[in-house]
């Protein structure tokens, strides 16, 4: 138990299921472009636009979803203006009561990677949360794992990612008969193990793409106290049948994410563009919970 | 050959290795530290406090090295203003003359990575190569390639990278023989193959530790045509005959990068701080130029 010395602070995977129970295990990314923003935002400087529209996807969506997950790559775009635009938005999703994940990637050897634990997840500016790679090792992740202990935070680990070419790594078989997925995934389970809180899940989860359905079963065996942040869903095809193997036999340890099918979910010149990117998380809500359901 | 189109761009490998057969094949890693830094200098407010120190260290070592290779993690510790700072120092070492290595070990899915890659890499803003990271495959990387090869742009895919636990996962035996090092090098070997320049290197470079001696020859064999760039020479333990074989038969192909070993080699309360620093890299450049004599 990682907050043994601290109980004012609440363990995230605790916080993280308690909210999925209430709003449902449902997280919508953050990935503003600004071409495909509605035309009424366009008429602003880019980084400013992205701002406005992750803003009103958070309005649109806070009283449906448990979380969030802003991509900071569409913001990194923007230079230091857009990393500014970053930081307010994963604030204001804060100040709606949402859970936000910070969709980074970061990996880098312990000094560097310490560096990106301090700015991007420690208090109060961070995120919750954070995707972080494991190429680098037990060593490069070991500041994001402490930090994420100490401070009731969350980290999700790459290990079988949801787009095509995550295959030419992630699927090759090693000598003892496991992917290199797999192997990822018992680092994974490995660096955990000491930090379950008391739902019995780890505040170190994994990043397991909805597309990978025949490995999702051998992916939740390994690493059994793992979250999983299951990206995919929807525009990257992910089916239901590709998601039910993330969670547990009652119905939880999973967060399903969707980005462009609900952020996306209107026709740019509309004025209601809003209502149409509620309803349309309201319905990626139901179509999961029906999932769990069966 | 990648700029047949546009005979105006010249090819990041050959820009660079005319730099190193000017200069030394030498890199100066620019990862400022708040509490490392010259008292001098910490009388004000981090964000600017590393940015003056790293310029600092530029205007030192501009006429004794090719190439800077600012830490990313150090700037984004300090949010928005850190990363003001970053591309601030980028555009100093630009004006110096220096070769900028943005090391930020990026990577996600395509869509995600045409961001980082415009960010980070694209002009006028953007560095002359960025470190990236293959996890997530091909098409993870391509956004890069292609910016890199249209832009005249250099890339380095982390391969086999310095730190200890870089062993976990890159030393990983796979069924067919190789380790896990080995096929991501073969995978940037092909993904590098298109985009050689006049003298025969691709603008897809790899990065490939100091430390790991023994694997150094199997890596250049792989990688015929990648530039590596060698991380963890000096600080972290790398020794000559540890970069010797990171050489082609000429000397050529190679840039050794040192950080803490040249840009903290002075006393905190000294004033002379920057002849230090610049005596440093005079040094590193000198025992890189006698290990390639040898």
């Amino acid at each position: 138990m990682c907050c043994e010395r601290s109980v004012a602070i609440e363990h995230f995977a605790d916080r993280l299921l308690a909210a999925c129970d209430a709003k449902g295990p449902v997280c919508v990314g953050l990935d503003p472009v600004f071409g495909r923003l509605p035309i009424a935002l366009q008429d602003r400087a880019p980084h400013e636009a992205i701002e406005a529209f992750a803003r009103a996807v958070i309005d649109a969506v806070a009283d449906h979803v448990a979380v969030v997950k802003p991509q900071i790559a569409c913001f990194e775009r923007y230079g230091a203006d857009g990393y500014g635009a970053y930081e307010r938005v994963v604030d204001a999703a804060k100040q709606r009561g949402l859970i936000v994940i910070g969709d980074a990637k970061r990996g880098d050897i312990g000094s560097s990677s310490s560096h990106y634990a301090a700015g991007l997840l420690a208090n109060p500016r961070g995120a919750d949360a954070l995707t972080v790679n494991s190429y680098l090792g037990d060593d490069g992740l070991e500041p994001f794992v402490r930090l994420a202990a100490e401070e009731g935070k969350g980290l999700f680990v790459l290990v079988r990612t949801s787009n095509p070419g995550g295959d030419a790594l992630q699927t090759l078989e090693l000598a003892d008969g496991r992917t290199v997925a797999e192997a990822v995934a018992d680092m994974v389970a490995q660096l955990g193990e000491r930090y379950a809180g008391d739902a019995g899940y780890s505040c170190i989860g994994a990043v397991v793409g909805a597309t990978k359905t025949a490995e999702q079963q051998s992916l939740r065996h390994r690493m059994p106290r793992q979250l999983f942040l299951v990206p995919g869903f929807g525009a990257q095809g992910g089916t239901a049948e590709g998601v039910r193997g993330c969670f547990d036999g009652e119905g939880r340890g999973a967060i399903i994410t969707a980005s462009r099918s609900v952020i996306y979910a209107f026709d740019q010149t509309s004025a209601d563009w809003q209502s149409s990117i509620a309803e349309a998380a309201i319905e990626l809500r139901q179509q999961i919970q029906e999932i769990i359901a069966r």
